[in-house]
Parts: C-alpha cells; structure tokens; sequence
C-alpha cells in the first residue's frame, strides 16, 4: 500500500508522516514545496523548535526506527503535471492532502497574499482529483478543512449536514458556511470542489473540519532531530503558541478584543490520531465523508488563564494586555459542535490539556533565546479592516507578478 | 457619475453598455480583455451575428446616437495594479462586473480549463474588490451570478436567504450552494468573497442570480453594426441557440438526457432592463443585496417543442434526436424561484418569449452560412464524467504553463 502525504513539511504533516512510517509498512511518500519556511520567515519568524532539513528529518528517521519506508519529494503541488506524474507512478491508496497555505492573517496581508492563498490552495486541490480520476480512482483522500469554514452560527454544528425545516417540510442541506478571512474561504473552496468531484468521478473522501491545534511533540517525535515546527509570531502562530511567547518575550498576555470568542481546539498528539484513524478506517468507495476534528471549546481568555497559570509554575508573572482585535469577528458567540464521528472510529483523547500546554512551554523557555530574537513579530500585524499590512513583500511579489505576466501574455 | 461595465465586450456586456450610455448621461466606461472572441474560436465556434471590433462598436454607437460617453479600455482584470489604476483613475459610482469566463462546458473540458476558469473568474473579481475598498469605497458593485449557484433544490429558492427551523429554533440562512460545473462552483467562489468583503469593508453590492438569458437583439441595437455576439456552438451557446443552429445545420434538435431538466430563463432585454434598474436602484450603503434574476421557467424538452413550432413556420420539419446528457445532473426534479425583488423596484417583462425567439431564428436563418460553416461544434462534445474532452487546447495551455513557471518560480 502507498500513501502520500501532500504538506509533509508542515507542523502537521510531518508528526502525520512519521506516526504512519513507524506504525506501518506501507510506503509513505511526503510532498512539500517548503514554501511555510520561508514564508513565515517573510512575516520575520521563526520555528520555536529548531527544525532539520528534510533530508535530515528523513535520516532522523529511518536512524531511529530502523525503518527505510518514509521518503520526501520536494516539489510543487500547483503543478498539475507534476501531481499528475506522481499519482500515475505511485498509484497511491491513500492521499492526505495538507499542502494549503494555512494562515488567516498571511491571507489577510493585502490582496496579493490573499490572491496568493486562495489561488495555491485552489490549484492543489483541483489537481489532485483530476489526477486521482486519471491514475488512481479508488484512492481515499483525507482533506484538511477547518471549523472555520462554519464560522460561529447559533446552532450547534454538526458534521456537514444537518436536517431542517423549511415552510413545514423537512431537507437535509449542507451545514451553511461562513468563513472568516481570505484563507478560510478557500477551504470553503477546496470543499465544494472536493464535493463537486465526488458527485461526477465519485471521488472517495473524507474531510476534516478541524479546530485549532496546539502542542509542540508527539509521541514518535522522541528526539530533537525528529521535531516538528512550531510557529509564534502574530501570523502563523496559534493562540497558546503566541501566549507562551510573549510570556517570554515581553511578559505580557495579549488579549483581542473581548477574549470571549470561542473555538474548538485539540492538541497535536490527538490530530495525528485522529488522522490515522481515517487513513485505516476510510470511507466507503464513492462516499463523502465529513468529520468534526476538535476536542474541546474554550474562550481565548480562558486559554489566556491557563498559559498564565502555567507561566507562574515557571516564575514568570505575567500582565494583561487589552488590544484591538485585529480580525472582524463576533466578540461574543454561542458555540457548539457535534463530533461524534472519530470517537465512533475509535478516537480517544490521550493526554491531558494542561500537561500538553507544559510541554510547550518548556520547549519555548528552552528556545527563548529564537522567541526574543523574533519578538518583532509576535504582536497583531495584520488587521482585517486594511487592504494593505506592511509585512511580507520579500516572496509574493515575484509569483504574483508572474500570474499578471501569464494572463497578459495569454490575452495578447 | 461614472459607471463601469466589466466584460463590456461580451453577449450581456455590449447591450448592457449601449442602454446605459444612451439613456444616462454618465460616463460608461467598458473593460474587456476581448478573450470570450478567442475562447469560442478555440472550440471551433463563431458568432452567428457579425460582431465588429470594440472600436467599430463604440464608432457605430457615437455615430446612431450621437453620444461620446462611451468608452471601452481593453486589458486584462486579471491584473490587480490595471484594476487598482482604472479605479484610482476614474472613481466609479457603479461597477457592473461581469468579466468571467461564463460557459460550464468550457470549463469541464480538462483540468487545465477548469483552473482558468476559477482562477481568472476569482482574480478579477477580488482585484475590484480590494480596488474598491481602496479609491471608491461607497461603489455600488453589480456582480452577475447564476441561478447555477443553487442547483435544483427540492424547495422554492429564495432571494440569498431563507428562513428556517433546526432543532425547533429559527434561523435566517445563506440558501446553500449546490453548483455543477467547475464554472458554476467559480461564481459560488465569488459569491463567498463578495460577502465577505462586504462583511469586513462595507462594500455596497447586488449579487445578480440570473438565469439562462435568451435574445438576439435589444431595442438599443438598431442596426447591424451594433450586433450583440450570439454564440450557438456546444460549449457557448445556451439551449435556444444551440436548439435553432441544429435545425438549420442538421434538421434536428437534440434532446440531452430527459429533456426534463428545467431552468429559469429570460430575455436579453429583460436582463439588460433587470441590469440598469439595479444600477439606478443601487443597494444601501453597506448593503449586500441578492436578487433572482429571471422570468420564467421551462423544462429544456419544453423549449425544443417552441423551438420545433418557430422552425415549422419557417419551413423546416425538424426530428428529434435524444443523445446521452453530457452533464452529471439531475434528470426529473422539482425547480421554483421566488424572484420579487426586481418587480418591485420596477422590472416588467416587455416582450413574449416566442416573438424573441422567432427573432433569434430569423437572425440565425440570415446568417446560416456561418452556421453551417461551425457545424460540427454544435453537438456536445465535453462530458462531466470525463478529464479529458479532446477539444479546446489552443489558447488554454500557455496561460496554464504559465501560472505552473510562476509556483515554480516562487518556490526556488
């Protein structure tokens, strides 16, 4: 069995691509252009945890767990042949697809960027099921969506659809989407072509609407040469991640807003085992699988209390700070969601929030030194209400450039 | 006052464009990058009316009316700094956008058109956007949609959004999207950014959820140098066109499918009508309206039985033809629109379908030749279950290699 791993760079795919080579013999091949490490280096941050080349992380592996069934391509999934080249070699039974821009804020920079995401994130998408019809179409494909495709409704959300009433007569409809920046709107892209793909190819999938994740280590990441990144600054860092960060680097807690806005969340650790879960227990050929990935809800400010509480074990004694929320968002919110379908498959949370937030506390302090050099980029940089942020003009200017340069030489 | 008409160029663009420019004294201003002209050559089509070049047009319309306030600039709003300058330069009141490449079969012919057609139709649209909210953030944007965006839904759609029970409590909703073609899921795509930049910019806009537009002429286009392209070819041609071109060429009407499959239609008057009430009738400040732009519905088979009574007067004794239907959807289906908006801001349909539609025949019958000439580009030839559909390759594959350099580019 072969199983790719497109994003196996990332925060998530790489602990993924590791738990699925230890865990089994199929083959598991990871794709990545690597593009996340120097676009975060673009907004002026950095990995908390110092991260190895791809051919090191490989190495690390296979030194470690004696195994030689992991490998990395780099390459670019917007190239439709490439994906096409890749699919029609390997004939993959399963494809995690994790290789989106995956940053609201990097979205929301100016219209380049967000031209950019949607553009990278649509592309990806679009050329794998084309290819998977072409080469391989039985394959199962596990996609990465988000919560944040529903927004924040009044109702609880369940897992795709939902049953209503309309004029005294039942429907079953697709759960409305309301996403909240450039970024999330284009997984409600990736989803309606997903479902589109489904419908006429019959495409097997699964998509995973997921919650926020934090942590900084998996069980299988069991040495330094094995870590994942772990991003902090105001535009690729995750609540939790920014807290402990300008706990160390300015011994403050930044709160947007009202801090009552809620989101669900799940640690690293519970991720992969939820994804592995739907790579051994996949849908039915020709179904469309949705699945709600997130564990628990929580306020930002409770989380705030938290990353306080654990910030004073280690002698820090944080203030608060009020500042502007930098998104447009509902400052205070009803929040449910209905997750029934991975604990149904097996799932069970294995660790405990608090023990997990330690870790990454630990792993912060133990590279304060990389968190103050980048303290720059740690606070809001990015405001929703502005076309134009002035960060992160070193990388996309060349690509969009080349996009005006393609149509104009398409039209002439 | 200035108004703009993205895709002035185009079937609706160009009669769109004449109506305003005699009846206001506003500066219209047309955008087109003329490529529709180039797209219909590739897939071995024409237009059956004669079309001159925008200059001729713009000449012809100075010369019968007597106005010098219309204009068309050609270039390409895929290019967000030629969109950011036309709005900076000329401060529009009104943008009528509807520069997107609008055919469902052109964009199932293979992978690299699917991703034209999302990508140039979701460039152009957030290139105005965030061109908007920087030099004229109070224009009131008039996008054209489709009725496509819902699909065939088994309750009445609505204007945007229905009310509904879930759970026993009541709640207001977006209708959900079911689209059915890479093009039609492109207009869903600029249906969500639209929202959301009105939700984070305030951008005052109309979503126009037309239904299939039928028509050769308007009362404006009062001779032939005036002429409104009218496309009868597999890919571009919508039902009655493709309907009258087979019975001139062949003798035959070809039902796909059932012939059960029903849509809202109107004609080329009543939308430009519906159009320019809009624009005079803007949205609020701050406003995203939605209004169901159509008059009446039919079932495709319906249509044919119209088609077949105009051809008989004319002298033609048409057979029926069922070929398979090229597009996955469903055959026998409920289909109501609820459509209130525009008839109480004042639309009237002025004309009855079947003397539209004897001019349409009329029209085609006088230029039977150029029919004749593309004849073998009316049957269908792009099939939805399909990757691959051999027609189509001239132009598309330049701006695919092109947008596949720049990712590549970008990431080295």
């Amino acid at each position: 069995m072969t199983v790719f791993v497109f994003g196996a760079d990332g925060y998530i795919g790489w602990p993924l691509s590791v738990r699925l080579a230890r865990e089994l013999d199929d083959e598991i091949i990871g794709v990545d252009n690597l593009v996340t490490r120097k676009l975060v280096e673009e907004v002026g941050g950095a990995s908390a945890l110092p991260i190895g080349s791809p051919e090191q992380r490989v190495n690390a592996f296979r030194k470690e767990y004696g195994k030689s069934n992991l490998k990395i391509i780099v390459g670019d999934l917007t190239d439709g042949n490439f994906v096409n080249d890749l699919v029609r070699k390997y004939k993959p039974d399963t494809v995690y697809h994790l290789a989106q821009q995956r940053s609201a804020p990097y979205s929301m920079i100016d219209r380049d960027h967000a031209a950019y995401t949607q553009i990278n994130n649509l592309l990806t998408n679009l050329n794998l099921l084309f290819a998977l019809r072409n080469y391989s179409p039985k394959a199962h494909v596990v996609k990465m969506g988000t919560m944040g495709e529903y927004g924040t409704p009044g109702y609880t959300i369940e897992e795709g659809w939902m049953n209503i009433k309309y004029k005294g007569k039942g429907y079953r409809i697709m759960i409305p989407r309301d996403p909240g920046s450039w970024y999330h709107i284009s997984k409600v892209f990736d989803t309606y072509n997903l479902i589109f793909a489904n419908k006429i190819w019959k495409i097997r999938a699964t998509d995973v609407q997921q919650g926020v994740v934090y942590g900084s280590r998996t069980d299988d990441l069991i040495n330094d040469e094995l870590n994942t990144r772990l991003d902090f600054d105001g535009v690729w860092g995750t609540v939790m991640n920014k807290y402990f960060a300008q706990i160390i680097a300015f011994n403050k807690i930044l709160i947007y807003g009202t801090g009552l806005m809620k989101r669900g969340f799940l640690s690293l650790q519970d991720s992969i085992d939820c994804l592995f879960i739907l790579g051994q227990k996949p849908a039915d050929e020709g179904e469309y699988r949705v699945v709600n990935q997130m564990d628990e809800i929580y306020s930002t400010i409770d989380l705030a209390k938290r990353a306080e509480k654990i910030a004073r074990k280690y002698g820090f004694d944080p203030e608060y700070e009020r500042v502007e929320d930098p998104r447009v968002e509902k400052q205070k919110h009803y929040y449910r969601v209905s997750h029934k379908t991975l604990k149904k498959l097996g799932f069970k949370p294995r660790y405990k929030m608090d023990h997990v937030l330690e870790q990454i506390m630990q792993d912060m302090m133990n590279n304060a030194e990389t968190i103050r050099a980048h303290a720059e980029a740690i606070r809001p940089a990015v405001f929703w209400d502005r076309t134009e942020n002035k960060i992160g003009r070193e990388y996309i200017s060349a690509i969009n450039e080349s996009i005006i340069k393609s149509s104009r030489s398409y039209i002439i």
